[in-house]
């Protein structure tokens, strides 16, 4: 650009985010094709390379002390620009780098880490969970340095390899940490909105429990003919164990679950309801046959205010192709637990376990192990920062945010909100449809821009507040 | 040997039994290295190498008009001897050499495919089920053609490669080849027996029907945080269902599974409880916690005179290492029926399915598919064949065989018994604790060695039947 044409610093920020927009693209896809799945050893290279790759990137765009903290696990990135001044606030901007593992691989429509465009969609594993919307911010804090050399806060980048498999590094880091990620606010751009046009702030995220139930019976896997029907083949057990899971009005029938359970207040219930999604939207992004769940609870009420428990895989026994007639030694499920307000996590995998030894029969063991447990997160709606957040949505999208809580669970958040003290915005610009956690995870790249100038639009606003 | 030394036709052969000992062992490790898994079909050119061998076993052994017949599955292997003269019988030998997959092959002491010596026992996939049972007669006919050159009865061999996946080509290929497979016995070694020193002759096999179940919920996977609650889990849909293919008293509660069974009679009963196999005997080789199954019935009567459903193999979501909180598109069970007379097994698939449409509930879909079925067999025992196979027994054990029922099915023999209308001897000699279909499958030599002298004994004895 030509010295004697500078622009005004808008229009200057205005045709930076419209000209970067295909090199930004270009640079997410680089990242989205490092297969950083954390949750499966054979990609721990991966994981370490989308790791690098970030801090390469922090570093171009100017953020400084750019550091890669090895763990135990998958490494820390971090990073900060801290010349606001005095009196400007401090953001700690909450990430993750790691991604879902792409099973069933068959029903990819374009290979998971092979980032491919149809429309306005961009479909990778990881696209919208969460390395696109982690990216955004990137691109925010780099489009304001690279255009007026500075930012209006103090930002810190707190981004990890492992929330996919519950962040037990970031556990151990945060306790000693907490001086060095000092902050005022938290963002955490990990959610979604509600549709292209109607941006969302999640005030609240349920907790989770998540563990394994084992079925032991015989020694060894047994032949079927030879002595089905005369042994509690664990398949069965477990299958009926699972069923006792559940009452028939949807509810957990674990006793104690709901013990804890703060009951949706009728205010909280008329709020929730504002919310422009029932069972059309449900049944059109999931495409279930039928709504199912907690009788007497909107589906707003079960997915963001309810606890659930589900199984989230199971097996036992031949699961090859053809057939083999065996009575398998072992069957197990994994489950998670989504929690809300004042479930005690911790408490969640002994009282399953409590219950399944009391109505598992004589002629199989059953055990449970916990593998990550964190209890919900609630946010005030009525600090500043939550305005500023409003403000900024209605900047960039043109309508106010509607306000909700969400099914899904970021222990971290919980961690973070607890050992530094500061609130947390939930400012996600995924789309419901983004089938995380699914094949052809997609991001919407009008909402990937979007992000950007959200980010940006944050920053600016947080000074006003 | 020297010809001036020819000794008597008996000692003879006891020499040639007592020295071939180590090159039958050799022999049939050799076979035993080849991994003729058919149901897998990356194991298909092995179970072709599986049936060249055997072709030239026979071949070697001095059987005649050795024939690999191409089918649209596996080959089917035929050889003959026709030279005993006017008037003597003609048996039908049949078996199999094809294999049970090796899964969990962790578990296995020694691999698979590289048989094993411990103590007096082989280790290998196919020790015992069926390659060892059915050598054993082709070092039978082997011996006796070569001390005596000949042999007292006719002899046909029927060799599929595709018991462990339902006979589909054996079905096929024995409607056209009455003429050619025209005998008047059909001898069997695919059964066991109930010690090392305690022949027992099966005169009934139960019938089978297998097939699977799928559970249908939403179009794709889903988070299990965002739609959990809300929309009805296939695995959780499944696991009900299958608990309620049993009711408390161990009774298959699909309607009209009992209405055919053929009730054991008193005298059956006596019969029965004379079988030296109970409880502790139960609770020994399966290593489970306890017994279970339908009340009123002992464990010899549930596992051979009574129908069972077993799950044999059950998935769905997320069954890799570590955790994804996900809510499967579907969930699928492998289920397999032992079935007794006169239940029709063509039945099982459309009750089945029937019975889990009804009790599904609207939010998931249930469908069942048949992979195979054929119905039970009973060989009356007061044929004089069935007389000769005691003495045979008799003759090299030094005791009188027990009568039995046994919860294993080969449906091919029900055909065989049918379409050639003469009865089937199912002389095993393998052992109730061989890890048939499980890992550490194992054959007990001595009886191996044993085996091939009843193969002879009842050549002779047939000839005075």
């Amino acid at each position: 650009m030509n010295p004697s044409q500078v622009p005004t610093p808008d229009t200057n920020l205005e045709a930076y985010l419209q000209s970067a927009q295909s090199s930004q693209l270009e640079d997410l896809s680089d990242w989205l094709r490092i297969p950083s799945v954390s949750t499966l050893s054979r990609h721990t290279a991966d994981v370490e390379r989308a790791a690098a790759w970030l801090a390469r990137k922090m570093e171009a765009a100017g953020l400084q002390n750019v550091e890669t903290v090895p763990t135990d696990g998958h490494p820390i990135v971090y990073s900060d620009w801290l010349h606001a001044g005095d009196g400007a606030p401090t953001v700690l901007i909450y990430g993750h780098y790691d991604v879902q593992p792409v099973d069933p691989e068959e029903l990819w429509n374009s290979p998971p880490f092979e980032p491919t465009l149809r429309g306005d969609n961009l479909f990778a594993r990881g696209a919208s969970d969460d390395k696109g919307q982690l990216f955004a911010h990137v691109a925010a804090v780099e489009a304001l340095l690279a255009t007026s050399g500075s930012l209006p806060v103090n930002v810190k980048f707190l981004v990890e390899g492992e929330e996919e498999v519950g962040s037990p590094a970031l556990y151990a880091y945060l306790p000693a940490q907490t001086k060095k990620l000092s902050a005022d606010v938290c963002l955490i751009s990990d959610t979604h909105i509600l549709s292209p046009d109607q941006p969302m702030i999640i005030y609240g995220l349920r907790g989770v429990w998540a563990g394994e139930i084992t079925v032991n019976g015989p020694s060894q896997d047994l032949h079927s003919g030879m002595f089905g029907g005369a042994v509690h083949n664990p398949n069965q057990a477990l299958a009926a164990l699972l069923a006792q899971l559940h009452d028939s009005s949807g509810r957990v029938a674990v006793p104690g679950f709901y013990d804890e359970v703060q009951e949706l207040t009728e205010s909280e219930r008329i709020a929730l309801a504002k919310v422009p999604y029932g069972d059309v939207e449900l049944l059109q992004e999931s495409g279930a046959p039928a709504v199912w769940g907690e009788e007497g609870y909107t589906v707003t009420e079960r997915i963001g205010a309810r606890p659930t428990l589900e199984i989230n895989g199971m097996w036992g026994g031949f699961i090859d192709d053809g057939f083999k007639t065996v009575i398998p030694a072992e069957a197990h499920a994994k489950v998670s637990c989504r929690l809300v307000p004042d479930q005690h996590s911790s408490a969640i995998g002994p009282m399953l376990e409590q219950f399944l030894k009391q109505i598992a029969p004589p002629t199989v063991e059953v055990s449970v192990n916990t593998l990550q447990h964190a209890p919900a997160t609630v946010v005030p709606l009525d600090v500043p920062e939550m305005q500023a957040a409003a403000r900024a949505y209605k900047t960039v999208f043109g309508v106010e945010p509607v306000f909700s809580r969400e099914g899904g669970s970021i222990p971290i958040a919980t961690v973070v909100q607890e050992s530094l003290g500061i609130p947390i915005l939930f400012m996600g610009f995924g789309l419901p449809d983004d089938n995380l956690h699914a094949p052809n995870e997609k991001l919407h790249l009008p909402n990937f821009y979007r992000g950007i100038r959200v980010g940006i639009a944050l920053m600016q606003e947080l000074i006003s507040s």
